[in-house]
C-alpha cells in the first residue's frame, strides 16, 4: 500500500537515529545531530521519550539551541527552558532573528529576559520592542525586521552596486526589495528577478509592482496565511496604519501558522491542545485530560437522568434498554459528520451570513433522508429480533427524530460557539453527543412509554 | 474575542461578494471577480451553493478557468468539468503549467484529453509525459519542468548576460539556478542572491551550493513537504535514479500538500473525504454518509447484543440500564483522546518502532490514573443516587476497566490499521467506540450479574 511505504520513508531517519541512540557511540550521535537542521532536531526531540530527549538535548550545539527551542511544541519548550542555565539561555537567544526572539523571550524567566535585553545593542532592542508591541497571532507579531529598502529614483544599476557591496548579506527568503519614500512609507516592491533581467538604467519607481499592498500589522495570522496561500507569495511587506514599512513576513513562518491552524481543529475536537507533548509526564497528562472527562461525565449523567425518568417503562420491556444505545449512537455519528464539515469550513473562512442558512437546510435534508433510510432498516431488524411490530415503528420514528436533531446540532453548535466568542471546534463534540443522547433516549423511551407499555 | 474578529476579517470579502451577488449588477460582479487571484475565486466557489456557483463560474475569464479548476476540491472540479464545452476545456488547459496540466488532464474525458495533447507542441508534450509518468502523490508528480540550468564553468557574468537576454521570463518562485553537467546530471545550485552580490568573474562551479541534494522523483509528497518545512525551502530540484535533473518543486504546491494532509486526518476520523463539497447535492451526500452510518449500525448492534445477554439482570435492577451509558461514554472519550494524539503523531511521522511501546505504556498509565479518579467520583454519585454501595463498587470497577481499554485501543488501533495497509485515521473512531461500548457494557453488566443480582 502506498500509505505504508510513505511512512516507512519518513521513519527511516527516526529509526536510524533510534538505533544510534541505543547502540552507537557518543561521537556517532553527535555527528548525526550536527548534520541536521534545527527543525529536524526539533522533530526528533518531539518523537523521543523524556529521558532520551534530555540526553540528546545536551548534545545539540549551543548556536542551534535557540532555533530548536522555537520549533518544538510549547510543552517541550517550557520543559527544556526550565533545565537550562541562565548563560545557556542568553547564548541561545543571541542566535535568533528578531521575530523569533520576540516569540522566545516571552517564555523566558524575568531575570533571563532582562539579561538578554541588556546584551542587545539599542537598534536591535528597538526592533525587538516594535515586534513585541504586536500580538503574537498578528502580522506584526509574525514579521521580521530584516527588509532591504530602496528609493523610487534609484536606478537598477545603483541598487545592484549597493547589493554587491553587501556581499551576500541578503536575508533568507528575500524575493523582493521594498520601495519606500523618505518617510519610510511603503510604495511598492521590485522582484529580485527584475534586477537580473531588466535594463540597468531603469529607475526602481518605473518598474516597481504596486499591486501587492502592505499587510496591516494588526491583520490576524490566519488571514495572512490565507493571503500567502491564495496569492502564492514568498514574502510580503508589513505596514502600520500610516503605511510606514515595519518589516516583512516570510513563507516559512506562514507554513507554521497553516500547520498549527489545521492541527488545532483536529486536537480541539478531542479536547486536546495542539501544543501537547506526546510524552508529557503521566500526571500532567492525566490532569489535563481529567477536565475533559469531567465535562463528559456531566453530560453522560444528564443522559442517565433522562433514562431514569423511564425506569418503570424499561422494567416492563427490557428490549428498550437493549436498543436505546443504537438510537443514541446513530444520531451521534450523523451529527459528528455535519459538525466536522462545518468546523472545517469555518476554519477555512468559508461560512458566513450568506450561506450558513443554505448549509443548515442541506444538512437537515441529508439527515432526514438518512434518517428515513436507516429507520426502515433498523425497524425491520427490531421486528425480526424482538417479534414486536410496534417496537419497530417506535424505534424507526426515534431514529428519524435523532438523525435530524444530530444534523441540526452539528450545523448550529459551532456557529453558536463562535457567536459566543468561543472556539468553534472546542467542546463541539461533547455538546453534540449530549444533545443526540438526550434526544435519542427521550424520543425512543418517551414514545415507548406513550404507545407501547 | 480575538477568534471572532479574525473570522470577521476573513469573511469580509465573502460577505461583500454575497452582497454584490444578491443586489449588484452583472458588471459589478465581473469587476470584482476579475480583481481576484485564481485561488481566491476557487475559495469563493467552494463557499457558494450550487446554483450561485454555476452562475459565478460563467463569469470567470477563460484564461483563469484552468487555474481555478485546479484549486477547487475534486467534487466541484468534476461537477464544473461536466458542464463545460470541449472547446472551453481545451482553452482552460492551455493556460496551465506542466505540473498543473498533469493533474488536470487526468480528470478530463478521453476525447478532450486527446484534443489537448494534439494542441501541444512536441516539446511540451514530452514534458507532460515525463510528469505523467510519476504518481500524483510523488515528487515527480508534484514537479514542474520550468528549471533554469547553468554549467559549472560559466562565470556569473555570463549567467547574468544570459538572464538579461531572457527579459523577465524567469519562472515564478525561482530562487536558485541549477547547475548541471553536459548529461544534465544535477551538480548543485546557485542562489539568485549570489548572482547579485558576488564577483562577476567567479565561476558557478566555485560558488555553487552542493548541500541540497536532488529530491528523488519517487519520494512521497508527504516527505517532500516535511523536507520543505524543516529546511525552509522555496524550491528544490527533482532528479531521477541517475541524478539527471527532471524539474523542480515549488513551495506553493507543497503548501497544498500540507493543507490536504492536515485536513485528511480531521475528515477521515468522521468518515469523510477532504475533497467533499460542502454544498454537494443532498442525494450524493446522503449516499456517501449512509455507508458510514451503516458501519456504525453494525457496531451498535454488537453492543446491543452484549446488553441483550444481560436482559434478565437489567429487568431485576433497572439502575443498570440507567447507568450503563456512563461507563461506555467515559471509555469512549478517554480512548478518542489517545486515538487523536496517536493519529496526529503518525501523520507527522513521529511514531516508529523505537517509541511506539513507550507511548502505549504512557497512555495506559494515563488511562489507569484517570480510571481510578473517575471510578471513585462515579461510585460516590451512584451510591448517593441509588443508595446501593455494591452498585457503586461495581460501576467503579467497570470504569477503570473501560478507561484502560480505551487507552489501549486508542493507541493500538491506528498502528494496527497501518500495518494492515489501511489509512490509520479512517474508521479508527468507529472501531474504538465499538470496543469501548462492548467492553463497557460487558464489564458493568457482567460484574453486576455475578455479584449483585
Amino acid at each position: 500500500m502506498p500509505e505504508n511505504t510513505q511512512e516507512e520513508q519518513t521513519l527511516t531517519r527516526l529509526q536510524q537515529f533510534s538505533k544510534v541512540l541505543q547502540s552507537g557511540t557518543l561521537q556517532q550521535l553527535q555527528l548525526m545531530l550536527n548534520g541536521l537542521f534545527a527543525a529536524e532536531i526539533a522533530h526528533l526531540l518531539e518523537s523521543l521519550p523524556r529521558e532520551k530527549r534530555e540526553f540528546v538535548w545536551e548534545l545539540v550545539e549551543p548556536e542551534l539551541q535557540g532555533d530548536v527551542l522555537l520549533d518544538v511544541n510549547d510543552d517541550i519548550r517550557e520543559h527544556l527552558i526550565r533545565q537550562m542555565e541562565t548563560s545557556e539561555l542568553v547564548a541561545a537567544s543571541e542566535s535568533l532573528e528578531v521575530d523569533d526572539l520576540a516569540d522566545f523571550i516571552q517564555d523566558l524567566p524575568d531575570t533571563v529576559m532582562q539579561l538578554v535585553l541588556q546584551s542587545m545593542d539599542s537598534q536591535d532592542r528597538h526592533r525587538l520592542e516594535r515586534v513585541l508591541s504586536y500580538e503574537e497571532d498578528t502580522a506584526g507579531g509574525l514579521m521580521n525586521t530584516d527588509t532591504i529598502t530602496v528609493r523610487p529614483n534609484n536606478t537598477i544599476d545603483v541598487v545592484l552596486r549597493y547589493l554587491r557591496r553587501s556581499r551576500g548579506k541578503i536575508p533568507a527568503m528575500t524575493d523582493h526589495l521594498y520601495v519606500v519614500d523618505r518617510n519610510n512609507k511603503y510604495l511598492g516592491q521590485v522582484p529580485l528577478t527584475d534586477l537580473l533581467t531588466r535594463e540597468p538604467s531603469l529607475r526602481v519607481g518605473d518598474l516597481m509592482n504596486t499591486e501587492q499592498e502592505g499587510i496591516p500589522a494588526d491583520m490576524s495570522d490566519k488571514d495572512v496565511a490565507t493571503l500567502f496561500e491564495h496569492r502564492e507569495l514568498v514574502s510580503a511587506p508589513v505596514v502600520d496604519e500610516d503605511n510606514v514599512l515595519l518589516g516583512r513576513i516570510t513563507i516559512d513562518d506562514v507554513i507554521d501558522v497553516i500547520r498549527e491552524d489545521a492541527e488545532h481543529s483536529l486536537m480541539s475536537m478531542a479536547g486536546l491542545s495542539e501544543e501537547e507533548d506526546m510524552f508529557a509526564p503521566v500526571v500532567a497528562s492525566t490532569r489535563r485530560r481529567a477536565l475533559w472527562l469531567g465535562a463528559n461525565l456531566i453530560t453522560a449523567l444528564l443522559a442517565s437522568w433522562v433514562i431514569g425518568l423511564f425506569g418503570a417503562t424499561i422494567e416492563k420491556l427490557v428490549a428498550l434498554a437493549i436498543l436505546m444505545p443504537v438510537v443514541a449512537s446513530m444520531g451521534g455519528i450523523a451529527g459528528s459528520q455535519t459538525l466536522t464539515i462545518v468546523i472545517r469550513a469555518m476554519a477555512l473562512g468559508q461560512i458566513g451570513v450568506g450561506n450558513a442558512g443554505r448549509l443548515i437546510v442541506k444538512e437537515l435534508s441529508v439527515g432526514m433522508l438518512n434518517g428515513v433510510l436507516w429507520a426502515v432498516i433498523i425497524a425491520i431488524i427490531t421486528v425480526l429480533w424482538f417479534d414486536n411490530v410496534q417496537l419497530g415503528v417506535i424505534i424507526g420514528a426515534a431514529i428519524i427524530v435523532n438523525l435530524i436533531t444530530g444534523a441540526l446540532a452539528g450545523a448550529t453548535i459551532p456557529l453558536l460557539l463562535k457567536r459566543l466568542g468561543a472556539d468553534p471546534a472546542l467542546g463541539g463534540g461533547v455538546v453534540l453527543t449530549t444533545i443526540t443522547d438526550v434526544v435519542g433516549f427521550l424520543a425512543f423511551l418517551g414514545l415507548a412509554a406513550l404507545f407501547l407499555v
